[in-house]
């Protein structure tokens, strides 16, 4: 049976007004013709390291073994900034060293990572457009089969640039945790994780935000009454505040940064 | 000669600034590593089962026999809402139960549908996100050539839940409809439809809408001068009202639900 | 081994809420199955032919050498309009005869161009979607190998629309040129490029525009301040104003059209 081709995805801020992702995708297939390309997302907010972080922690996992994750957000394009290949859980990942892959190192998914080194194609890199000119060729080596060391040398885990993820707070009977970010549906995905931050099957009664008491606590949209505010645990384990066929954010009027807290049952 | 790549199309509510569209896509390769992915549109408004409807209807009979159409508008996951696996006109569908079938039930393009029972891969499945643990799943076996029966039990076609259609209403001398939706252009679909509710070629003499009456009736927009509200049958079989270079909706100030009225030729 | 997927590139006005696009992906793919599809952008400003015709101009030369480049930006759909078949720096290229080509025109980059004829497949055109009833099946025909001969009679290139593409104007120690686009960072793209409007490396000491006199000239953003406007050459070669981690257009407060002035050096 033929070889099934290999898989790139796509995670940038660009946006999809202009040409960029055409043209990461362009040098994507010049390097390697038989790849699939997949866009995760080209929302990212613009220079949102955080965001480009969570993006790619919640769905490399739901690529084939051998897809390579470029993810292309890079306030720092130009600068003295890193660029990395990095493997691991049988994945690549191509990123600037800024912080993209502090949820993978934090759950220890990452294996191996080498600096990109620019010295083969230096002729025609853009100061401008790494994704394009270094970046997405270094994408399409990997599916095309090389190996990190192609590429540069090795770098110890440790000396690879993090953000700080939000830390849940202790609080009287319960736990605080802030918003991390609003979906296409107003769904508002919070910083606790079940089996992470507190232990699942859920011990806990209910949820305040911004003076809302929210005590449905479900396991999918539909078993709350359609237009009420609900707490259930996302596809991807956070805890999430919603509304059956309702936008919960415009409800409780929050965003990215706010804060809650998760009121433990008594025992 | 080797055989074609098999084709599985998207249509969400899902927007393009979150991963979900991307994890579908995820899903779909790792069952079906050969497929070509072509997104619909991920625009449909939130959980409105009437617009996913109608854009699959106006879209599946352009793609090649053996299309399997993936439909992801879902205000019900989670509850006993039915998954379907259908076939007709040499192409495939999966869906919610919800009435995204209705137009294609209605022209009798459906030939057969079994339910998706959840048996096989019940261990990983998000009471929240369906659409990439089971339908993507469903989708990509059936590309890869699985038939309906492998999923579950057949259903009766008159068994299946189906969405209100606006009918057409007769008036003196004339036809009512309704405003289905309002495209990039601001051109505006209406529900009446050459060949079906009203004969083609047309024997209409204007339409009324809002207080305009339109009586510019041609088969293109260049045909009326730069910036003139226009009718015209669109290239779906719609009847369209438009402006030649500007926005019609906006001109008229109209959109979904609206009515107007269709002036039939006096004999 | 085995020969590479042709690759089809698809730019248009159509935007990303409407089927349209998916249903010129359809039309592709029935007439080559093996195709790589690649959205370069759906965002063009609607009827908006200069700007098309830029987005191709910057984007082609990054795809593969054999990639067929489908524009379907087209006020005149239905109209006498031509539709083109082209060829030139080895790729192809299949629009209406508007301007799109302008560019490529210009720097000679276009080698033979041919009138797509109707003749074949007249049974099912919409007057209103040439893209996706004329054009697609061009294009995939292209991808197949069809030389241009196929689809009808050669014009000469003097013939063909064209755009009047924004002149510099010299004024007293410098140039002014104008404000192409701005992009989703809200970086501004100029009509002076370097090498062509102006020599390179760059001998100017400041650019004016809209009270702004801006005269930090860097290669890259992050070498200014973070918040403070910059001068660029962006990644194709266009005088760009730009802020680090910054939206420049909303700092300046301009957008297409507005004028700038190039302040040479004294030498």
């Amino acid at each position: 049976m033929e070889q099934a081709p290999p898989v790139i995805t796509l995670t940038t801020d660009f946006g999809l007004t202009d040409p960029y992702v055409g043209l990461l995708k362009g040098a994507l297939l010049k390097g390697c013709p038989f790849a699939t390309l997949v866009d995760i997302t080209h929302a990212v907010p613009t220079w949102n390291v955080l965001a480009a972080a969570l993006s790619l922690h919640t769905s490399y996992r739901y690529f084939p073994v051998g897809t390579v994750h470029l993810v292309v957000v890079d306030p720092g394009v130009g600068s003295r900034r890193s660029i990395l290949a990095a493997q691991g859980e049988r994945q690549c990942f191509v990123c600037p060293d800024n912080g993209i892959l502090s949820f993978l190192l934090a759950e220890g998914s990452i294996q191996a990572v080498h600096r990109v080194e620019e010295g083969g194609s230096t002729q025609n890199i853009s100061p401008t457009f790494h994704g394009r000119d270094i970046m997405a060729p270094v994408a399409a080596a990997l599916a095309r089969g090389a190996g990190l060391e192609t590429f540069g040398p090795a770098l110890g885990l440790s000396s690879l640039e993090l953000i700080d993820l939000p830390q849940p707070q202790s609080v009287n009977g319960g736990l605080r945790g802030q918003v991390l970010s609003v979906d296409h549906f107003g769904n508002v995905r919070t910083s606790l994780r079940a089996g992470k931050e507190f232990s699942n099957p859920c011990a806990f009664s209910a949820v305040e935000i911004k003076g809302h008491r929210i005590s449905m606590i479900v396991a999918s949209y539909s078993e709350a009454p359609v237009g009420d505010l609900l707490v259930l645990i996302d596809s991807s384990g956070f805890l999430e505040i919603a509304a059956n066929q309702a936008n919960a954010a415009a409800l409780i009027g929050c965003g990215p940064g706010d804060l809650l807290t998760l009121e433990f049952l008594e025992k």
